[in-house]
């Protein structure tokens, strides 16, 4: 029997984020009453974005539907998944349901913005279930670049949505367990009506090695060589971390943990469990003198250049603790995000130009990332044998990408659905098509306020780091209208002052001129400061070539 | 019988740029009276060099010494070796020498800054050479990504240099010469002083593959791309624009060519002999209408997603005569130069949102680089059996790669020599050694003018491109140093001006009870300029997390 949907029983899948590569995941699923929540991530600012310090999702779209709000589905701990909480959870206010580590990880987010009393966090162990309203929601354990990762298998009244969260296959992880593929399998033979699926590698073809090629490479160099080891990586890679400690203790090397995030990361997953250190591996940084070179290694945050980080201030001469010295070895056991490549390269050549040997991606396998490469989604694709598939996770050449495999093997044209933020994909069990846009897009985080920062600021910003700014002061007499003394000029960032001090002069007698000629009346202000502005852009940029900002001001006696 | 050195007979060798990866190559040598130059390349600036438009060598060593310059030698035409010239030639004054292309190119670059008519071009053929006082300097033809590319062979009265210019190895180059091994591998019998060799991909393991690879990925896009195809290359990449016209001559398309420096290009190369194309294949755009869309094909700019390039503007539905449709397949035949990488990204995402099928590194062969890798350096150093090595074009650790390739080859660690900027290393034909360092680094090209933007412009941009600017203006009564009116304050790139009224308001008023309270004599300007500063910065620091520049200006009446 065909069955039969109406008007409002329909499924609504909306990304808020997580179309971009390191983007700010944030998915919404709405059916009738209930809606569902799935990873409140961050991004980091492109560098257009002059000063942000955070980009967040806009979530205009769930204020409007906050009681039907059910809760928040976190797949994993890393920033692009938990990174807006701090920021959001105080306007969606429902539960938030994730793993253990995962929420270990969210709770220290929350404390430093003093956003933990409120939430209600709860655990969900991998292979375990929760009901939200309508939602019946089952965590899958799969293999990423952060142990307690899941997937989702969302049974609704509709038909079943299988989420990826961000994934690889690894049959030797170092820690958690490899993608359950057989509960996959079981699901597809059952059918599924839509498969959400991971797209950040879907350019490489083949499959992602495993962490175990990583864990051979650090053995070899824990072993060969002849000084102190310093290994960089992000401190949420806690598999990576236990690798390096493992290596390290077969060796008889002892271990320093250096850097806040990296200190802080360790200390809960050795208490949470995580990570296991043998008894008195772990040093601290007084014990460092005397100990011999070889019997050293040091775990460190910046991997990603980061200019505050404690590697980069090592590289710098800069860290108060650690320097480096000839012989050492530095192993970036990380791949830069994009964006981030010159600062890691100069943080390489300021580590080489120290006389360490440094091993990173290019010359040796110090990292494997953590998401399936083309084979690994195939297969993902061919277990779950979805009616319709929606690819994320990823840029849209890369959706593009993901969508054109998925039809490889066979998933009509048609059933796969290429979405941008905003988008809304609507569903029954027999159709699926896009039905609209909510509003959606990047909110900025800078300093205190969220959101406030639009773009005219940016664009302000951009103009003045492109040439400066020219401030033009004119006193004007408020009877006579006639000009008082000679406007002034203050510039910074344009030009060298004493070099180009007779070209600012000139400036300042063409605009009192301009000015004179006219005569100033306080009324016609705007009339007057667009001449001005005119004028010396004009003029500025026939003697420079360049475009300051000019701002012209009226003081008014 | 050895021979005696005097402290006069000295070479120096002193690299003035050309230490860095895409980096302004500029090379000095020195024998007695004696100076040559070896390329005088600019270099693009880096995210941190806000607003600068170019970046080429300073030559505050080479002025001093005008006199002795006998000739600069330009080893091929690609920007980071010619680009400074127009800007250094006026007050380097000497001769040029180069192939043809290579002066072709010259040409063009000088004319667009008007420098061309005092220019003294002379043209070398690859396998030709020159006298230029003690330095006897021969041209070996090498494979690069552009023809007519060379290495130097340079005789001095200490002994031979051997500098590699960019090469690699390629037995089926598309055009030009392979490089010439075998007159290399004499001179290594005869016995080569010193070695310079090019490290830009001392970082890959094995060989760079042929031009040819990329020929028959381009022959299979020609045959069976179902609609129009659209290729980007860098316009100096010569070879590949040949191999687009002999695909696309295969398949019976014809050719338009697209924007404004691939037009000069492709004129320049047709006009001097280097690019061939068969009779009627190239076309206007205004014969495109009505063509079938098979048998089109464009090659365009845009290949490092330029805003303003051809590509771009395609992708962004910006450009006058050409519209991505549905079915077209793009190939972006280039690698992005490091810092590019997000905008080709961002391109490759606009392009597959308009419908296009996009090729690019990652997902095709479509680019072959025109650098050696680890076998080719491992090769060249075979052959030429340098006495002492030093590597050149490259990162520093990329540098330092090529350095442990030498060793690793068996020329002594003490002979092998990784330099920077500004670094004197001297030889005689027993020992070589760093002997001193002369002032070097960045001159910065910022619209007309040529280095007077210095380290506070760019602070200043700095600071302003995050937080923006509040300027403060204070106007004072000269008699009685009492404040008149309250002070007024205009930011930009700041805060929002509407939403922060009452807070930007306030400190207004802060700082009119500042300096009510101590009141204001005019002499004491300086004093009061940094207490309003300070208040200001704290005040704004506190209520916002920003640090805008605080811009105090005190008007007299």
């Amino acid at each position: 029997m065909r069955f039969k949907i109406t008007t409002k029983q329909r499924l609504k899948i909306i990304p808020l984020g997580g179309l971009s590569e390191i983007g700010k995941n944030m998915m919404v699923m709405e059916y009738e009453d209930d809606i569902i929540i799935i990873d409140v991530g961050l991004m980091f600012p492109e560098e257009e974005m002059l000063g942000i310090d955070l980009v967040i999702p806009d979530i205009s779209y769930l204020l409007e539907k906050q009681e039907k709000i059910r809760g928040i589905i976190i797949t994993h701990g890393h920033e692009d998944h938990i990174g807006a909480l701090p920021y959001l959870l105080p306007q969606l206010n429902a539960p938030i349901y994730s793993t253990r580590l995962t929420q270990g990880l969210i709770s220290v987010k929350l404390k430093e913005r003093k956003a933990l009393t409120e939430a209600k966090l709860k655990i969900i162990p991998p292979g375990g279930g929760i009901t939200l309203g309508k939602f019946k929601v089952e965590f899958f354990p799969v293999c990423h670049s952060i142990p307690d990762a899941v997937g989702l298998i969302i049974h609704t009244p509709l038909g079943t949505i299988v989420h990826s969260g961000d994934f690889k296959l690894d049959y030797t992880p170092v820690s958690g367990k490899p993608t359950d593929l057989s509960r996959l399998a079981q699901l597809g033979a059952q059918g599924v009506l839509l498969l959400l699926s991971d797209s950040t590698y879907a350019e490489l073809p083949g499959y992602t090695p495993s962490e175990r090629v990583v864990g051979e490479a650090l053995d070899h160099i824990m072993a060969e060589a002849p000084g102190r080891v310093i290994v960089t990586t992000f401190s949420s890679l806690v598999s990576r971390i236990q690798q390096v400690i493992d290596a390290a203790a077969k060796y008889q090397r002892r271990v320093f943990i250096v850097g806040r995030s990296m200190s802080d990361t360790v200390r809960m997953a050795l208490e949470l469990g995580y990570l296991n250190a043998p008894t008195g591996i772990l040093a601290r940084l007084d014990e460092l003198k005397g100990m011999p070179r070889n019997k050293v290694v040091f775990i460190t945050t910046g991997s990603q250049g980061e200019p505050t980080s404690a590697l980069v201030r090592m590289a710098n001469r800069d860290h108060r603790q650690v320097h480096i010295l000839r012989g050492d070895t530095v192993v970036i056991s990380a791949t830069p995000i994009p964006g981030n490549e010159s600062l890691v390269n100069r943080t390489i050549d300021n580590l080489f130009k120290q006389g360490a040997q440094v091993l990173y991606g290019k010359v040796a396998q110090v990292h494997v990332h953590g998401h399936g490469s083309q084979e690994e989604l195939k297969l993902l694709l061919n277990l779950v044998k979805p009616k319709f598939f929606m690819p994320i996770h990823g840029e849209y050449r890369h959706l593009s990408m993901h969508a054109k495999l998925a039809q490889s093997i066979g998933i009509p044209k048609e059933n796969t659905f290429v979405l941008e933020d905003g988008d809304v994909l609507e569903l029954n069990p027999q159709t699926a098509k896009l039905t609209g846009k909510i509003a959606s897009g990047n909110v900025y985080v800078d300093g205190l306020s969220v959101g406030d920062v639009g773009s005219v600021i940016l664009r302000d910003r951009k103009m003045l780091s492109r040439d400066g700014i020219v401030v033009v002061i004119i006193t004007v007499n408020k009877q006579t209208g006639k000009l008082v003394g000679r406007p002034d000029i203050v510039s910074r960032g344009f030009v060298d002052t004493r070099e180009s001090k007779d070209m600012l002069d000139e400036s300042r007698d063409l605009i009192a001129r301009t000015l004179d000629r006219s005569g100033v009346r306080p009324a016609e202000w705007s009339f007057i400061y667009s001449k001005v502005r005119d004028t010396l852009n004009r003029f500025y940029y026939d003697q420079t070539k360049r475009r300051p900002m000019v701002l012209p001001f009226m003081v008014k006696v």
